[in-house]
């Protein structure tokens, strides 16, 4: 189960020596086709690293052959220094690959980078890597290419679900709470489908929306997130598109999933539901206030079921954002109802916090829609995760 | 130097045995005249405590002859109940107050309450205690009145200065990584100068813009924020309004400062300023994204000039909000400039931060506006004090 599950993918994970550990640091993943459809969601901080630059024109003509990826330095606020050395890494990647008997041009090869911001990427070091990412290619190298794009991950990320015919693969790390500058999530993902680039691009953008972008472990956009979705076309079979989405959604859920359980520091994941609200829009808004609350977090982690942080949280987003009556607010963490009416309701002793998830469930009673942001507690290992200086 | 340093006013502080500690917890504040003069700014949290619903009922003709505020209880989330307890102690305030031959009605009483969401007031010890600050109203009470507010603070915030024969005074507590549900920030200023209402409204509205809603601990803001002034006109000075406003941002600022400075659990206090930006708002607006950027705030903590989270963390303020260009920006702590152009700038081993004050400047190089934002670094014992389960 991995970027390699789906027909027409071979990857690799090898060690550049980049990493003080010696840990493989270069993946590649290589679309063999027939279809080379490539698309791509990426970061929206403004602060924007050299690969996403380089990936954003990359995709734009919704073709990608190839996506190489390295960990240990994110290549972000490098310059103009830093764009040649993506261009290069994409350049070098594109030789490789031609090397290896596949025609490929550097206009269609990604890159993803993940690591320390403001450091220039050993070069001497990632090339030969590259090259030898390229002999290594092989249908089963999924969950490699998993490991090298690791940074404090604890485990790959993987996933992979089968339809009638087709699949989905693919791979992720990160997602907040990790160590200094490292906060990036990339995630590659692949499929067999039969799908266009304009397909392809709406159902990644409607995954990425309620998945990946309701992942907020800590408030912190890096400079290098990005989510690409791959299609070989090799299965032969022309999936229902409504199928083909709902499927992208569940690998894109379960692999956010797997981010927020892997947040370093944390002790436990925390899904803030918002019901009720006037617009999707507006429960996003709200759920993400309280995700973001410090004084919520750190109460759940002491074991307190909080919900005057909760609505005080909730009090923060604009009437405008967020229409609802701040007098009719009701709070269920873990299923007990501990506010109502934004008053006291059940007795929140009654609320059961030791296991690693936590429901918290907030009704505006203002409309029918709702909508789900997952975050984690915050505890001594986070802080302790992001002081340790790092150079 | 306190609130009753200004002419016409008497305090006092005193137990109702509402804490565990036995310690004060009941503070009045007295405006003698010959001017009632009474004007507020509160929270901008929709989600408001009974005190400040009907403060701002008190303060809305510009009159306010005594303040009352008690610790112990924010008497927020307790529904119309928590309203009605709030309304009887203004009730109680008056009519303590006519018994000591003062003729106060309790549409002229401001109640503040700080402490612990979704709990009632024990009415039954602070209707006596009210009773007994008003017998020990004093004119030099004005320090025992703002230690009867404290919660978690370490030590009572008081400012006073003297102009031409007028002065202020003022008390405040809280702001920020404090005990659960105790992040309410109050403040009583106080002054014998000769204004009316509107001046006092609009003096104390651009002395909280820059001064205590620029203090920004952890991004959480409280139900029961409030901001009063009182004038008396016991000088029979009318001073030059603009000499008043000056000196009413220094007393906020002097405030503002204290509360940063007894933040609990922080080892810095760390000055955000954003400076040639289009907008003193698109300023603000930047550095209160990096004021509230955790991974930011934990780099801090661990010695760490990390630029390229303060960059990432100004990334996220939507273009609209602040124009600039994300690819020159630079970055100075504490007198480094450690990032020039978006990249690489002098070596941030150069940068000190062994002491407790840390001044970040961030030069957008878009315009000439700026404005200043003041946070403490994310700590263990900011945690641990946010995570102790209290009821």
């Amino acid at each position: 189960m991995s970027v390699t599950t789906p027909k027409g993918f071979v990857a690799a994970g090898v060690a550049a020596g980049m990493r003080s550990s010696g840990k493989p640091d270069v993946a590649l993943v290589v679309n063999e086709g027939p279809l080379k459809v490539g698309v791509g969601v990426f970061t929206s901080n403004r602060v924007v690293a050299a690969p996403v630059t380089w990936s954003q024109q990359v995709v734009a003509d919704g073709r990608v052959d190839a996506v190489v990826l390295n960990a240990a330095g994110a290549n972000a606020c490098t310059g103009p220094e830093g764009f040649v050395d993506t261009h290069i890494t994409a350049e070098r990647t594109a030789r490789a690959l031609c090397e290896t008997g596949r025609d490929v041009s550097s206009a269609d090869v990604a890159v993803c980078s993940t690591g320390l911001i403001g450091v220039r990427l050993q070069m001497d070091k990632l090339l030969p890597a590259i090259d030898a990412a390229a002999v290594a290619l092989d249908g089963n190298a999924g969950t490699a290419a998993a490991g090298a794009i690791m940074t404090t991950d604890s485990v790959p990320k993987l996933t992979s679900l089968s339809r009638d015919g087709w699949s989905i693969g693919g791979m992720a790390k990160g997602a907040g709470m990790l160590a200094p500058g490292m906060a990036t999530m990339l995630s590659v993902m692949t499929t067999d489908a039969v799908i266009d680039a304009e397909q392809a691009q709406q159902a990644l953008a409607r995954a990425v929306t309620s998945t990946f972008n309701r992942v907020d472990s800590d408030g912190c956009m890096s400079t290098n997130d990005t989510v690409l979705l791959l299609a070989s076309g090799a299965s032969g079979v022309e999936p229902d598109i409504e199928d083909f989405e709902q499927a992208l959604l569940q690998a894109s859920a379960d692999l956010s999933r797997q981010l927020v359980a892997d947040a370093e520091g944390a002790t436990h994941d925390i899904s803030v539901t918002v019901v009720n609200a006037t617009t999707e829009a507006a429960a996003e808004a709200v759920a993400r206030a309280i995700a973001r609350s410090n004084l919520f977090k750190a109460a759940i982690f002491g074991g307190d079921p909080n919900w005057g942080r909760i609505i005080s949280a909730a009090g923060t987003v604009p009437a405008d954002v967020a229409p609802y009556d701040a007098t009719q607010l009701d709070v269920t963490v873990n299923g007990v109802q501990v506010c109502r009416a934004s008053g006291v309701g059940d007795d929140r002793s009654g609320v059961d916090l030791s296991g690693r998830e936590v429901f918290v469930t907030l009704d505006l009673n203002a409309g029918q829609a709702s909508a789900t942001v997952w975050t984690n507690d915050l505890t001594h290992d986070y802080v302790h995760e992001n002081s340790a200086y790092s150079t």
